[in-house]
């Protein structure tokens, strides 16, 4: 065939090798609620203390048994421990002169189905 | 027995219900490393990046693939993929004159063997 009847040369990128979608992405506004809750855990001082409550028997501590070993106040602890609350990772009982601070396995657990979505089916599945 | 023999009273507060620790909470700086990874997941749009790149067959996009259905320009986009790398969620090749993003399945895995260890032993066994 002569020079005029070649195809016309694409200008500019070549086109990407672009892999089909095969699964739902998250919906933005999922998405903006589970990000709330990743960043409780965001900070490694509510991160220790959301697993410090978790290594009590019945995954329950007294927030007398809160401020071992941490580096700050008990006004920061008591701060952080909200933040996990209103996130829904943690909820409080006061029994007697006590506040008791419990995990919520329900508030894990979203996290954790996040977190499976997000891997290969093969591993998710 | 007379007034004068009854043991002493308490004063103050009285002990609290203390559980048992029954297995060993986060080391601190397991806790500074893993929190930094929660981190990247923290925002809604890192969020829906990766979720979006985990919905493509064999878990990488484009990033010619990345800035549709998003209210924010391709620098912040590009920014949020930077964290999400250096946090070990996602790794990126370059191929001819595009960019490809995939998710990395270890770094997703140290979070959910985190929030295994949180939830009770029933549940994550």
């Amino acid at each position: 065939m002569s020079k005029s009847e070649l195809p016309p040369v694409t200008v500019g990128e070549p086109a990407c090798e672009a892999a089909p979608v095969v699964r739902e992405p998250l919906r933005p506004d999922d998405a903006g609620r589970i990000a709330v809750v990743f960043k409780a855990l965001s900070d490694p001082v509510r991160l220790r203390l959301l697993s410090v409550i978790a290594s009590h028997a019945g995954q329950e501590a007294c927030v007398c048994d809160l401020s071992d070993g941490f580096d700050v106040g008990q006004p920061t602890i008591s701060h952080h421990l909200k933040v996990l609350r209103e996130a829904g990772l943690l909820s409080s009982e006061r029994r007697g002169s006590w506040v008791y601070y419990r995990v919520e396995p329900a508030g894990l657990r979203q996290l954790s189905l996040v977190l499976e979505a997000l891997e290969p089916a093969s591993v998710a599945g």
